[in-house]
């Protein structure tokens, strides 16, 4: 079929594409993990399996396959036929009470079902709440290294984004007095995402309490900015730490918490999320912010009604042995990980995952030969080892590395022995003596 | 638990809802038909069920029950456990194909895999289609009487829209004429929903035609413009018009396609729906429209991986005795609607509904005693018959209705029933022969 445009030369059609759009998508993840995966020659004669270590998906593993309770609550809710029909905008009333009884159980007051809205996955959650906030000159305090979807939607919606550090010495808290200076008027809030991705860490009690105090009265500037906390890895903790919930600092500074049943329950293609409003001060409806959310939600999409029917028999007959079998994988594989690491000499490690499914590993690329950046790492070991591993320039860390470790331990162990050969194979001093440049 | 803000001001915070937001939801179908049926008196003695002719949602009833093939499908690809994880940004391969070829039978050429993106039902679509053409100063030409999100998605994202008429008494066709009119260097698109929402007409082929040429080039204004078509209702028709997909004339006018299984299988709560490129000339990838469709979904959430994997077996399974089925039940249900709303007097008519599952009728305000307008004539025929229609104000057409037929038979006799009753009670002739104004 020719493809000519129909004889009328493109600039005469009155329709452009929307200029924020073009930018805006540069900085995903998926993108730039096709990119790398473009590196491998199909026709090669390496039989060996591709190793996925770059996204953040277990889904795929049978170590991770969810509980046969929540497929059998979803297929229960779909043969009813109970759950063919929309749903109101803000959720069905048994879900959002199912999650509100859910989350309350660690925090010391009870949500009411109306704090609780949902949303297709948590990616959906963090698409309406920066839509929410979203106001000409308005900025917004991200982490780095962070997941950047926050950053494309802020691009998107035309929010200045500023970034405070995590910093990797100090089991990757917050540089608070660095956020203080970043902040000022137009700042209307600072995500937190924990457990954390990319990082792998767990914010301690006292951390998250001393950076919600920061952000309203403790300060020359008084901040008063909210918190969108970032829950998604919640309860996928397998180190010191216990997971704190942001929301536990409700009264001292409204939080928006978002989460799904994405990682958790490793179901991330079901998407089922939520927006909670921590708040027991009522500062979010207050400034109108909760009517706001409640129009965007009308007029936005919804998770299937069946998920969401299916919720309470999820959240209830799921059974402690899946969630602890999860857990006891991770630990497992960040251990493999984490050791495996220490014997690969261009790669350091700052600190041990304590939470989510990431590690961040620093590369140092002055031990290496012919290879110029991150991107140019896992291009390189993409297409010499099939091993996929995600460039820290994606997480705003540029010359790091991410490595997923929620992968079949067998496949990691494969996968962190052929990152390791690659690694010698560049490494300057096992290659040939004479030094080029 | 008190509710003073902790002691802080509202308007200290820094945060603000977004202001585009505060206004786009007004437009909402659902808002409107939550504050009608707020009218209703829960406390009220009267025990007769409500009917609910308000909104297009026919899941409900047990004689439009989805077929179970579909539910089979979805609950093998649920079981496999193959589709817990992420999909591609675009949709998954096999349910792409599957859609391509499925709408491909109804066309003069075949669609690739490559024209479909998959949506969160046709509800995303239309975001994000509109999203994609948003640029400063452009407009939209949208039907009146019309399926009003899309004028709530063109506020948020500060398109101007534009009305151009359907016409009642030429059976809801576009009113070509001052289309033309309407149009200028800055309007990007023009949407046809078909078979239509509110009005149930469907187009015939020689006016989609017309429609299309006249956007290319047989004006002295060549008006350059893109077709939106909102084929949702897709071969839900059952009057003597057959449906013609407006891809039929791709090679004259660039066509995105939007749709949905949620009208035709009758199930809106699945959320799976489309965008298709209809353009064997590329013009929409000349003029990066496509990229930048690409870039939104890259950025934007998907529906859920199961229903995709779904949707070949959906497709390929679902016994034409229920299609067949539900046209035969929309056939009679329209039917038993015309014939009873010719038997009120403040009620007309203008064309027997074709398509879809709505008819819009005109109320005759001047025959009715202390009924202000068509939100007080919904307001007030909940509250006294417990029936629920929605105004014609909601869909841009003022002292109109819009009533859906797609309910059970039984159902809407009675609702039809009690809605002449209620016409009957507050008719000017009926009531005291005094006159009052
Ligand atoms: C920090 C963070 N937030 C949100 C999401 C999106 O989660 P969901 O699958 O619930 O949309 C992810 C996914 O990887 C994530 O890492
Ligand atoms: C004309 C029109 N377009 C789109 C939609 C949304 O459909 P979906 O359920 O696929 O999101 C509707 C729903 O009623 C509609 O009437």
């Amino acid at each position: 079929m020719e493809k000519d445009g129909g004889g009328v030369a493109a600039g005469e059609w009155r329709f452009q594409p929307n200029e924020s759009l073009m930018a805006a998508s540069s900085l995903s993840v998926r993108g730039v993990l096709t990119e790398i995966v473009a590196n491998i020659d199909n026709e090669s004669e390496d039989t060996r399996p591709r190793i996925p270590l770059g996204h953040g998906d277990a889904s795929v593993f049978p170590c991770f396959r969810t509980a046969p309770e929540a497929v059998d609550a979803v297929v229960s809710a779909l043969r009813s036929g109970q759950y063919n029909c929309y749903s109101p905008c803000v959720g069905l009333a048994p879900a959002r009470r199912a999650i509100a009884d859910y989350l309350s159980g660690d925090l010391p007051y009870k949500l009411s079902p109306d704090d609780v809205y949902l949303t297709n996955g948590c990616a959906q959650a963090i698409e309406i709440v920066v839509s929410v906030l979203a106001r000409p000159g308005a900025n917004i305090l991200l982490p780095r290294p962070g997941y950047q979807f926050y950053a494309a939607r802020a691009a998107y919606n035309g929010i200045e984004v500023r970034y405070f550090n995590l910093l990797p010495e100090s089991q990757w808290e917050v540089d608070l007095d660095g956020l203080e200076a970043l902040a000022d008027e137009n700042t209307v809030a600072m995500v937190i995402v924990n457990p954390g991705n990319p990082c792998g860490n767990t914010f301690t009690y006292q951390h998250l309490a001393k950076a919600s105090s920061l952000l309203v009265a403790n300060t020359a500037k008084k901040l008063r900015i909210m918190i969108i906390a970032d829950e998604v890895y919640e309860h996928l903790t397998f180190g010191s730490n216990p997971f704190v919930p942001m929301g536990m600092f409700g009264d001292v500074v409204p939080v928006l918490t978002l989460g799904s049943i994405s990682k958790r329950w490793v179901v991330p293609g079901w998407r089922l999320g939520w927006i909670v409003t921590n708040d027991p001060n009522g500062v979010l409806s207050q400034t109108k912010i909760v009517e706001c959310l409640k129009n965007y939600l009308d007029i936005s999409c919804d998770p299937a009604t069946f998920v969401q029917g299916a919720i309470p028999q999820i959240i209830k007959n799921t059974n402690d042995d899946f969630l602890r079998h999860t857990i006891s994988v991770l630990r497992q594989t960040a251990d493999i990980c984490y050791d495996k690491l220490k014997e690969i000499d261009c790669i350091s490690c700052p600190s041990k995952p304590e939470g989510s499914m990431f590690v961040m590993v620093k590369l140092d690329l002055s031990r290496l030969e012919g290879i110029h950046d991150d991107m140019d790492f896992c291009s390189k070991l993409a297409k010499e080892e099939l091993v996929i591993v995600l460039p820290g320039c994606t997480v705003g860390f540029k010359n790091w590395l991410r490595i997923t470790f929620a992968v079949e331990p067998s496949s990691l162990e494969d996968g962190l022995e052929r990152l390791k050969s690659f690694c010698s194979k560049h490494s300057k001093r096992s290659s040939s003596p004479a030094i080029r440049s």
